[in-house]
């Protein structure tokens, strides 16, 4: 509950238009929805307008399609499932239209926003087998109305590929850069970019890649200014935060 | 053997009740029973009252179901078998009226004891996924005749789900935060309640969660005064331990 | 601010004793201090009665004893401060009569309470090397009113000065053990106490134990069920949490 | 060398203005000055405007006062020194009107620019030991031009602290939430704010903290989105960022 | 691009011979090919002659084989594909002729170079489990046209193994030293060999060998000089260094 | 080769009996087999006597055959295979008349040899779980002639069941402490025991006992002299090491 | 209290010698002498015979020379003192006789005992400066009556200089291998000799070494049989087991 | 002990020039000489020509300065001293004409000698800070003989001062990268180069960069080819193998 709305409840208590019970009750009778399991958070969903997200992992397919049709019947008009396997989508696809992202493990139900975003947002990666992680970041954006240039395996073993798009690169308002083994592109890009730079390590790699840990550590390392980085294989949480920047203007 | 049984022998051996030789059997005669691969700890049983506990893992199905046979003819009115894996459950059954909880893999012989704690233990978690833990742990202090409140899903990325249930925080005699990725939800509790908080970091979360240990560090290290932390997923463990908070009434 | 208080404020806003903006003031009146680097948080002080703490790691002298006089202004009987080096201990005895604990880094100000606990907090520890850390929490848990046992030196390695203290670990209401190395003690104390223990691992040690986090993994991994841990060389936490425990009765 | 600059100089070739030769002498003669031991980089100056950075540690005095000289000679009317120690700053103000703030090892060289932000910048830490951390971002970001709003000691502990700002955090067009121990503080406010959150993990805490480690993954693993993170005590990161940022309308 | 080439280029457009314009998209159309997955890159293909590679895991058997067949079509000579499973390799046996080593998950298509290396590469494996890493070495080794030597199972447990082939160390031009576990063959090869010699650690081990690390901080704290060191299970990287330094003569 | 047989050669050399060139080959002929992907070493055979071992593990069930088909072919009395996996065993047992013991993984070929050694061994273990390894060790240890008594779940939550064997422990010649977890079993026994103690950590746990490390790290800061410790779950090292032990004397 | 001196107490109580009360009082008078800091354990010493140790580090001055005091009043005939420092060593040779090693950071008091081991002990380091701990591990074996060869700066960067020394290694009857850095010395030694290998890492070493863990995982995970490890710089460790080792003979 | 050498001793045996037993004698005295603290070895310097080198870390200023001496005695032309501190160097001075290069910590006995290596060595940074790493390779290699291009500050921050640089990364014979934080300068002159490359990652870095773990990692996993890894600040390690690669021609 936030300011303005505390004061207006607080105006009505005063003009006796609600009794002093009845505003505390008011004041407990919290924005979200109790199913159990879960509490769905609606509070959320106002402040963020179009989409609202269920994270997959660890959820029964029963779980993850309560919560969806829960969001749906509120009037939620895009719901973006991020983790979402196999076994789940098949089991939810029999009593929703959910549209399956299988590379990404990315459901959707509801139909992609305008774009209404302030620029565009490049998503680069090192390699090939960056690109899921990029598309649950690119896939995310997308359901937050936002423009995606795609660069994918741009790694710096053969720099020439990245500097081939230094314009794309130059123009973005947000860059989102997705990289396992040493993460290294985040430091290129970092160098070349004058737009906030989202590093996003991946578990990709072998050895003492430690499931991602090299390219976390070389990110948060980084000698370039203007990078930040998220968890190790959170697409979502970049392309969410992409979208926030990506959205300041007007603000 | 405590000390009063030790006088009460040397009393026995000074008046010749007993001879020194048969004494010394009975110093070594220790109140466990020996199964060979197991030297089940009657002991234990005798101070802790209703319940009897056996760690499922890493035995086998006939291992577990010998121990808890056993234990049953001692006359033990109720044993409780965690981390008890769906296979171990369907050989067991086939001899012994097993009730099983499959989320929190929780197996009960016999019935619920009667509520008698000093007051309720408070359960929350952080998130859906986090429930499997969660039950292990209410499961446990149910076993041990404790009263549960369950507040599940509550962490912080929607803080206000958790400030709609204050007065549970503010009314519990013990409270048990479960929680994986970052652990706040322990800090936040700790800094509410005024009671005993018993932290259980959970495997839950992906990339930098490293199986847990993001959620344990950020508990150990919780500026909160007032909480205390045990093992990774150790649901068990935090329920044994706030059962025997909420028993020391009258101790 | 409570339930309580609120419904108060909303029934004066009510009967028109209050304007609803200076409710809404009255909302945001928080009860803390701002000294501009330190907000001295009085909620928690009224809550917790007799003491209120510093953690003095971090803090300039003129920190700490800006904030010990603002404590003692506002009425606080007893003030301690942990982790209190000598040079910051010299600076501010200048200005307040504070008594200091050099072993422990502990400086007190003002008289210790009287001992209101339900019972007996037992502190042991494996060795003399781990003593600093079990007197801050021994002198945690006495500013709070607690009666203390203290039973030094009785790591697993001669395990017999452990045994010969049986009685006091039957008896106690809580125990707080305190070791470093291997940390042990804590399993073997939590198999033969009926009591929550409280596992404090220390630093001490060489090696391997890599400041302290061998015993914390050790302590954190105990087959003793009963015992939860806090973090390395926290003897503050063991002791603020042990008078918890043993201020239960009667809430 | 953009593509811009690359398209003139090949339009003077083709024409006849400049031979091949010269044009290849001009790809190389790259916009830095090379002091032997550093190659400054004049390039990074002209895309960022008002400020230029020397990062102090790992240089000596005298590297640091060449850096500074050559940068000022170059017509830089700011330039920040960060990780400045007192040594060396007593070795330069003999030569340059370096002012020097000693709780966040800053030196600035030249006047502060006029705030030309799109919005606040807010800065948040947990504890009183963060402020150095805080300032050393509030320094950089006002070096760049922003506005600054401090909010200190708020953390989760007493997290009344923290709603009783809620206010700013609503108001806020970026960020930075600067915390030590559980760095539970980024997640609070990243479950409250609609803008980006940059969090930065401190190196503040004992034992299992880990000299930041803690913090760092509970700020990587956090629950609330539109959260991303930079190095251990990286305020100057977070500033830089933070600044860029608050640039981007009109880009 | 390279600098002759850049200097022709320049010349060209000096001479009228290519228009400004054009030479801008000369200076973009780099030597790569982008198949929207993966930009192949033939630039390197160029320089390092005779094998062409690519790094199978985390690539669909469709992808592998579309980069094969790109780079078979544009007139390659041999494909080397390593971390190739079985399953892939049963899809791409369909279109191509590969051929597959099954124990070290190497396909090649097209015929082993002649042997052109200054001299020959001994390959040492400390045990038979570490063959497999060893053979991804070797043959990457062969197909850039390097002579090798096979001696495996030669570990420090029994070191007469080692010692009665004292004479292929002598007479090596480059050492790959293959190892799990302790990894200490590394350093006894490199206290005896008086070439460079390449450290391979391995996964192979168990409980503290934690998947290579023990092996590659070994390997990394070598007592003997001459010795550098790839990432854990690398035989790839290995067979291509060593390539690189065997083909060094006449360069 | 060693000193006895040297002298030898240079005897035979000077007597003229061989020819130097011949010298150098003998030299160079060493004690072991070579066959191809092992080098299987007689040398050690002949110094320990009764048995071989084979380290199952990452070698195929061809190569195991191989291997103890040699051994046996050179007279080899019983042959030792640990880390044996049940297809393994399938596979040779075709061939060979193996004796497999399911639970350790371990298969042995010929009969166990009378018991030579100079006293008894000890094995104990914490709990149930830790049985395996310690088979390892007791069916090891019996393999090179030793007698062996087995103390199993005698973990330090419930001592007394430790202390009903004192007897036992006091007797041993050398002790071999089996444990996961925390691993406090070692230090209790090491306080206890007055000979050598051999602490095998083993991965039984789960959460913050990452896999073993926690009981490693526990066992090598044991504050109990006299203790020392092999890898986590390496049965075959403690048995072995305790045989060697249990022989010296008459050396 | 061994099962021996309870048989006879048993006996006196019921012989009337004795009153049980007195025989429980006797059975609480642990050998153990309580100085407040410290309960010295005499009981250890009975069965260890000639020395006693007191383990400096983390002790002040006073605690130490007061444990001396005690110890060489109960008739103490050898009082070793390890991880001594100057500082102690100056405030205790005022008031003791103590000998100070300071290159080990031992100090003994009395003189050393004659020869009684079964055999010789071998110490060798992998260079010049393990020697501290290689001494520290050679003071306690001479304290317990062992005779020492010292091989010091024998690390495999140089192999024949270990191998010039193998009639030493064939001859000892313990071994202790002193190594930081890779730690392979442990390896090869144990390849090559037929009695115990005591591996000892040392904190010897730069960068990835981490203070001695490179040698700790090195020396674990040795592929050579017969080897176990103690703790990092644990050289009292290694001299007191292999002291316990060289005296079986007749135990 | 070579071949050649051995066979010469045994047709020397045959011939009876020496006796059997002087044989033996003379297969005992290695070429090293013992001075009790440290075994020089001279076999190492036969090999390697001009210098010899001496780890100064660890070793007492009395220590080095007798090696040095003893070198110097046996008629070495070149003594390089690493890690050799100021204060060693002041007592060193004393008694020979030690050349000290403060910055990287390396004292030279003799002259530099000619460079005849097969090419250029090429040693770049990332940062200022890097350079005593570099230099200390640097100073290693010309001991060595050879030419060394220095590029220092050319991190990938500011790519253009390393793409300004492009025709000595290509002339170069081998390419030492020394580079702290997240280490991608290895990367991207890997990614360029065609000649082997060393990586130094150093401890240069804050925060997560763990003492230089961050960067160790990164270069480990680099996805260019060609790239091999030293120890963390090793200057020396990459020096040396440099040379080595520097000298194999004619080999």
């Amino acid at each position: 509950m936030e300011q303005k709305e505390l004061m207006e409840l607080l105006n009505k208590v005063s003009n006796g238009q609600i009794m002093p019970s009845e505003a505390l009750l008011k004041l407990k009778e919290e924005p979200f929805q109790d199913l159990g399991f879960a509490k769905v958070d609606y509070h959320r969903a106002l402040r963020q307008g179009t989409a609202e997200v269920i994270f997959g992992a660890g959820k029964t397919p029963e779980q993850i399609f309560k919560i969806a049709k829960a969001m749906q019947d509120k009037g939620q008009k895009l719901v973006l499932v991020t983790r979402l396997d196999q076994e789940a989508y098949e089991y939810i696809k029999q009593y929703l239209p959910l549209k399956y992202y299988q590379e990404s493990k990315v459901g959707i139900l509801g139909d992609m926003p305008e774009k209404d975003g302030d620029g565009e947002i490049l998503i680069a990666t090192g390699g090939t087998s960056d690109i899921p992680v990029a598309e649950e970041a690119a896939l995310t954006a997308e359901a937050f109305g936002n423009e995606i240039v795609r660069l994918y395996d741009v790694g710096v073993a053969g720099i020439h590929r990245l500097f081939a798009n230094l314009d794309n690169i130059m123009k973005a308002r947000v860059i989102i850069a997705v990289a396992g083994m040493e993460g290294a592109l985040a430091s290129v890009i970092g160098g070349l970019a004058d737009c906030p730079v989202i590093a996003v390590p991946t578990s990709i790699g072998y050895g003492a890649s430690f499931g991602g840990l090299s390219a976390l550590l070389s990110m948060l390392n980084s000698c370039a200014s203007g990078v930040s980085v998220v968890n190790i294989d959170n697409g979502f949480g970049a392309g969410f935060l992409a979208s926030r920047i990506n959205h300041l203007e007007g603000k």
